[in-house]
């Protein structure tokens, strides 16, 4: 029997009539033949709450006893789904991540996948279960606690699903219809594309797409699982959304597939660090330990032994980045003459497994921006990405500028 | 390290400062030297959000779904619980039914204990942990889902726990300060009990008295269990509230402990039933499937070859006994002339383990009635009670009136 993953997020399950829907959903998928593993979030408001008691209770809380609180929303949902289902004549039963076992790491909080055995769910497939309910989110440790993932982590549990169980496609189910070439809000001509490499998908969704959590797409590039988005709220056919999945079966491709943009980000720069082996390492190091996500990095040569150094971070974690450079350096560790800050930037970043076998993108990146007068800060590259930081009030312009260069408001 | 069992119920838990205040209860009792189970029932109002979702959901809904929903609650709190604990640096863990495993039998909603082993709770009292804090109502079935209990499930958990740990006592919290003579709404000098018999507090409890669910008493007077009900908003010790115990432990006691009420009975009389062997199981057999909870049965020789059977049950359930009837005699199970329906009466009884010794109770008591001028329809008695049936309309002043014959409002 084929079997389809489904996830659905908390807005597509927040109250009974949403469920209801969702699981007409289901319904469909198992009239067409499929076994169906259905993963469940909280419904929406309900982890807040959770998660609201248990910092109200005890602020520097034990992991343990939080993810043995928060995971309650995720079961209420598994066995009202499961119940929704049973009435619409379609046999179903629910699973909480002790149940199943889905075995993870002690990490509490940010629990990583061991194994999801499917001896105790093929069982009950081979009884005449059509559907499988899984509480997302979470699982349980070698010690038996109950863990949970982190954000996102009900993505990330249909991902491990579907390859667990061979699945021929992973749903998710959300607010949006697909992923799109940029934001519609911004460029009104943005397209929804039908199918999507896993890379670009990556970098999307490392550039804050809120469409899949980064380490679902991860898992899902590793294991080889076909996800696709859509939408909850629409109907919905095997065509609907957009198709991640490996290139090889994304026939033509655009050279470029999507704009993407991050509003606040901050650049620093330190001038003039004294330039020996190691001295990133010593200057980075201290950051990282402070919880600073540092992204974007660019050093220069300024003079015969001196360096300046130039990273980006969201804006909000600039306070906490100068005190770590000034204890850093107060510590010996390294020399510099002073920090300049710019926290009024943005990131736009362009993205497409195209460009690695196309020439030319930077320039046309760089000609498009240059049109529009908007001066280019930084400038980083990876394989299939060029991001730049510009001021932050030419960020709508230069995304809806870039959205044209690449002519991407027509498909391929 | 002598060992308490503590139980807090859905008024007690209700909020994030009740259960700091519960919490305060349970660290004064390890400072006196205790390792300490506490029983936690679901933050009141949460059990019946769930409850609400899986109807209106599933009307005829799966027990095994609504058991795993329903459980959500008391999993909560005892989370909840541990880390308010742990904030006070009382080293504690939380502890869902799975996690112990309380074994229980596979009928969901209504499951029985089978075993709760020892070795994970004793292995963390051994490791210092000083409290566990486990989710009442409920257990795993040996398919490995989640059972509730039934009704006061909590109540029977702790009882459960303390039998199995050999505790020295089990306090159950609630939001009374300890079992009376009668219920002080009525009586306005009604009299806390110091001490009351296992025996005295079933009957009570099965008479409706809210304090204690019956089946926890059951329990707690197989295995010895001490128990000790008192207030969770009251500043109390270990002479607070109501001891129930053997009765070996109650060096003086009075001929009747108590007086009970149960206002909404009815009455229904078979007139005329033909009499043979086995016709008392072929009404009663019919009642029973349909859910009728019949409580007191009298039966009557009318004239030769007819018998009449009268039987009590709670007003709500009169509609559904007729059902029965009408279905049971349909069928050729047994034959009568009509039924007689009295659904205004209320149920009377005074209760105490002295009456087995003194003669006169009942007499004193039908004297007390008459001289009231209030007629008695049914009587029934057992060895520590006397129970009868009244016109509704006077059941205040019969229950006044039986306070004073017997003297309750003074101490033994």
């Amino acid at each position: 029997m084929p079997l389809l993953v489904m996830k659905f997020g908390g807005t597509s399950v927040a109250d009974l009539a949403r469920i209801r829907n969702a699981a007409e959903k289901v319904r469909r998928e198992v009239e067409r033949g499929y076994d169906v593993i259905v993963i469940v979030s909280a419904m929406s408001g309900k982890t807040n709450e959770l998660v609201g008691w248990v910092e109200a209770t005890s602020p520097m809380f034990d992991a343990r006893e939080y993810d043995a609180v928060v995971s309650a929303g995720e079961n209420v949902t598994a066995g009202l789904m499961a119940l929704t289902l049973q009435e619409m004549d379609v046999p179903a039963r629910s699973w909480q991540g002790w149940q199943v076992p889905i075995q993870t790491t002690s990490a509490h909080s940010a629990a990583r996948f061991i194994d999801i055995p499917r001896a105790h769910i093929d069982a009950k497939f081979a009884e005449g279960f059509k559907v499988a309910v899984v509480a997302g989110f979470q699982g349980v440790s070698p010690e038996g606690r109950i863990t949970t993932l982190g954000r996102g982590g009900s993505d990330t549990t249909a991902v491990a699903f579907a390859a667990a169980f061979d699945a021929e496609r992973c749903d998710i189910y959300t607010d949006v219809d697909g992923v799109y070439t940029t934001d519609p809000r911004i460029v009104g001509r943005a397209r929804k594309l039908d199918k999507i490499a896993f890379e670009e998908m990556l970098e999307l969704a490392s550039l804050g797409a809120k469409v899949l959590q980064t380490r679902s797409v991860e898992l899902a590039m590793r294991y080889k699982v076909r996800l696709r988005v859509l939408s909850s709220f629409e109907d919905t056919d095997h065509n609907s959304g957009t198709l991640v999945c490996d290139e090889d079966e994304i026939m033509e491709s655009k050279v470029v597939s999507g704009v993407a943009y991050s509003r606040d980000e901050a650049k620093m720069t330190l001038l003039r660090v004294a330039d020996r082996p190691g001295v990133a390492a010593a200057i980075f190091g201290p950051l990282s330990d402070a919880g600073v996500n540092v992204d974007m990095i660019i050093q220069n040569i300024s003079e015969e032994g001196f360096t300046d150094m130039t990273f980006s971070c969201p804006t909000n974690q600039v306070m906490r980045a100068e005190k770590a450079i000034a204890e850093g350096s107060a510590a010996g560790a390294f020399v510099y003459d002073k920090v300049v800050v710019d926290d009024a930037v943005a990131k736009i970043s362009v993205v497409g497994i195209g460009m690695r076998s196309h020439a030319g993108v930077a320039a046309t990146m760089f000609k498009a921006l240059a049109a529009e007068n908007i001066n280019i800060k930084v400038i980083t590259t990876s394989e299939i990405k060029i991001s730049v930081l510009i001021d932050r009030k030419y960020m709508e312009l230069a995304v809806q500028a870039l959205h044209d260069a690449f002519g991407l408001e027509k498909a391929a």
